[in-house]
């Protein structure tokens, strides 16, 4: 069976999607192969607009109210490299918040960047990670007076926002430049409801996934620029390195669509209005199982604290019993993900299965608190260590050892360790309570951890 | 009209496709939202494959015999950049074909190297860069002790190869790696007509964009890896920097498509059939016209030397009078691509139209020969200049300056001047050259060239 016929397949026993891509696979285009085209006259060149693609870039300028938009088509990852590429040079320092998505990560190695942290605190009945504070980034400022750049996710996978006003205009007060990953809030603004973007709110690069919560193709993203602190040509010059010299037009053209979409009078009334209520009612109807407070509405995160069951186990009984395919599941609480596209039906069934379930759960004494691992201090920079001698070795035997290579968890992709970091026993205990819980952990070889090999 | 309408519009008036994508907008798939899933349960980690994408990816190497090779989903331009940064550190000599793809010199920028360029001699009757010669291979390693990887493009936009088995040899001989960018020759090997692909005749890494020859979507491309003196360790990291975490299942299942059809017995035979038969005739009848001897038969190149038609003049009476819509115009030739998807039809129609054509057109003394420009030294490098202060200034005086961006034709997007190198008058007589003949110049802001400001 190849692919297509795998996933019709897997389509047609009608699972319900509460994960990306926000399409939920009920837009429409013709067979790709009819539209995709390539850079002859008349459809304009991707990376240098004159013609069709300089008056899409208007129109996204326009209604964003930037000085620059443009769209991606190599994901948010792109959006995030050019960022901050185009914002430090070598050696530079950088503040950025510890649950970066990996591409903040690989931009640091590709600029050679040294990396300090601001952590999220962790909430106080689950592992998730809650806002970046202001007093940390005014603490890290103080401790590091060569910040350049500040790097946020906001809003989390998990729906959480960061005062974006406040910190703007003390990252602005220092010189230094705000970018905030938005991945995850590309919806923000379309609806009273929802939060306001970060471009509105004085960050100055601002990159959003159109495909995680918009009706948008799979590795489609925008980038915006606003505020005059960020060399704009500098930006292009990013993305036409990092991106293909042949961009699809399939995915250019499920962008414009999307962007059509976004400009329907009401477009999110009723899905916002049928979203409302779903949250009302789960507030209501669950006793033991949480629907966590996200400032992000359009995220439906439960938590399993304090029942007998864990998030994959929850996410396990969501897929088998009831057909509803998540987007991920943490070691204490799960994520659906919502869109414009989804159905009163679809959320009749989220409702129903978590009664169900959350009646037939038990009250457990056993708190699964993700471990905060707070002190971790690198050693030497990512890029120092980048391509090091390595030796792979038993996880648990790594104490003290400089990790060669990212551990993490996928989703949400957020690194227990870094390159350059120093492997201590908290690590240790974090990557058994992982294995534990039966999350996938990226970075390991079976149990083994890459640490630079002693000279 | 929004692009796709735009797209459907142009289709239904009935041009020949005789430029990339490879399918021609032949093949068929269902509605691109029904298929674009994400990394749910059972769909596999496309950064991290251990099911169906592994699978896939032990079909495509056993197909091409290498020791890795895996699907890209932006472009060549990604294989590039993880093919020279794999195996570089950051100021290593490399030595670079001038005539290589942006990505080449994007990707000496991004690892600070020092490059050293060898020139393709220009062909007698045409402005056509000809193969790279194993005694300028051998020539610029005497010069350069230090050279550890070599980049050559082969074949060209044209159809023209190098002799990769020699020089292949010989680069080992010196204990450095040849890194072959085969764009344009991802059709190699899949019928005896054709020559072989690089990655059979001892290169250490190939690279293939399947849009271009092959019925695959656009921005889908492959790297391989073979003979032991790659890490590809090292190109996993980089590809999953420079790739999109969230990649398109519809661009890779378009690419599994098209590895399906590429193992189907005879899937060629019929278009290298139709293929010979129409270069044949080709040369048979036409009398001013020349049909260019191009290693690569997929190509047809015709020459314009020696009428009174420039390269741009024909492909614009291929497009008005015959609907034929070329790949590029040079400034004396044009470049027609052909693929596996072609149909007779189109053929006889575009033999008909150079017939015509030829008989209409009148001979001229007068003949274009691209100027050779290989004189040009680099003052300092690219990365040296990238984040420079620049001031914009009129080309023509703008000699003794040292160019701070790229200016290039497009198609094929070779640099006539790379940032760190001097303008000279040989330089600026080329961009008037180009100028005059009406081909499209990237790097130039109306007539204003950027250089590095004097301090």
């Amino acid at each position: 069976m190849n692919l297509v016929e795998f996933i019709r397949d897997y389509t047609s026993d009608e699972y319900i999607p509460f994960h990306m891509p926000g399409h939920k696979r009920k837009f429409d285009m013709v067979n790709p192969y009819l539209i995709d085209i390539t850079e002859i006259d008349g459809f304009d060149n991707y990376h240098n607009p004159q013609e069709i693609f300089l008056n899409e870039q208007k129109l996204l300028k326009e209604m964003y109210k930037t000085d620059y938009s443009w769209y991606l088509v190599n994901g948010s990852t792109v959006g995030i490299l050019a960022a901050i590429s185009a914002t430090t040079n070598r050696g530079d320092t950088i503040l950025v918040a510890r649950n970066s998505h990996k591409s903040v990560y690989n931009a640091i190695l590709l600029q050679e960047l040294k990396a300090k942290y601001v952590y999220p605190k962790i909430d106080e009945n689950s592992s998730i990670c809650r806002e970046i504070t202001i007093e940390d980034i005014k603490n890290a400022f103080a401790d590091n007076k060569n910040i350049r750049v500040v790097v946020i996710t906001s809003p989390t996978y998990e729906g959480v926002v960061s005062d974006i006003e406040v910190i703007a205009d003390f990252v602005h007060s220092k010189n230094a430049v705000l970018i905030v990953d938005e991945a995850h809030g590309a919806h923000f603004g379309f609806n009273d409801t929802f939060l306001k973007s970060a471009i509105e709110l004085g960050a100055d690069i601002v990159v959003q996934s159109w495909h995680k919560t918009l009706p948008s193709l799979t590795q489609t993203a925008i980038i915006h620029v606003k505020g005059g602190r960020v060399d704009i040509d500098m930006i292009k010059k990013y993305l036409s390195i990092y991106q293909s010299s042949s961009p699809s037009y399939v995915l250019l053209a499920s962008m414009f669509k999307c962007r059509e979409f976004l400009q329907t009078e009401g477009a999110f009334d009723e899905y916002v209005d049928n979203l409302v209520k779903l949250r009302q009612m789960l507030k209501e109807k669950l006793n033991r199982l949480v629907l966590f407070e996200s400032d992000d509405i359009s995220k439906l995160v439960i938590t399993t604290t304090g029942t007998n069951l864990n998030g994959r186990q929850l996410y396990d009984r969501l897929l088998k019993d009831y057909k509803i395919q998540l987007e991920m599941a943490g070691c204490d609480y799960i994520v659906a993900m919502t869109s414009v596209c989804d159905t009163k039906e679809a959320y009749d069934t989220f409702l129903k299965a978590l009664i169900e379930i959350d009646a037939s759960c038990e009250y457990n004494k056993k708190v699964y608190l993700q471990k905060n691992v707070n002190k971790i201090k690198p050693v030497c920079t990512i890029f120092e260590v980048f391509k090091a001698n390595v030796d792979k070795i038993p996880y648990n035997k790594a104490i003290n050892k400089i990790s060669a290579d990212f551990v993490y968890a996928y989703p949400p992709g957020i690194p227990i360790i870094a390159p350059g970091e120093e492997v201590t026993a908290e690590i240790i205990e974090l990557i058994d309570f992982y294995k534990t819980n039966d999350l996938e952990l990226i970075g390991l070889i079976e149990d083994n951890i890459k640490v630079v090999k002693d000279v």
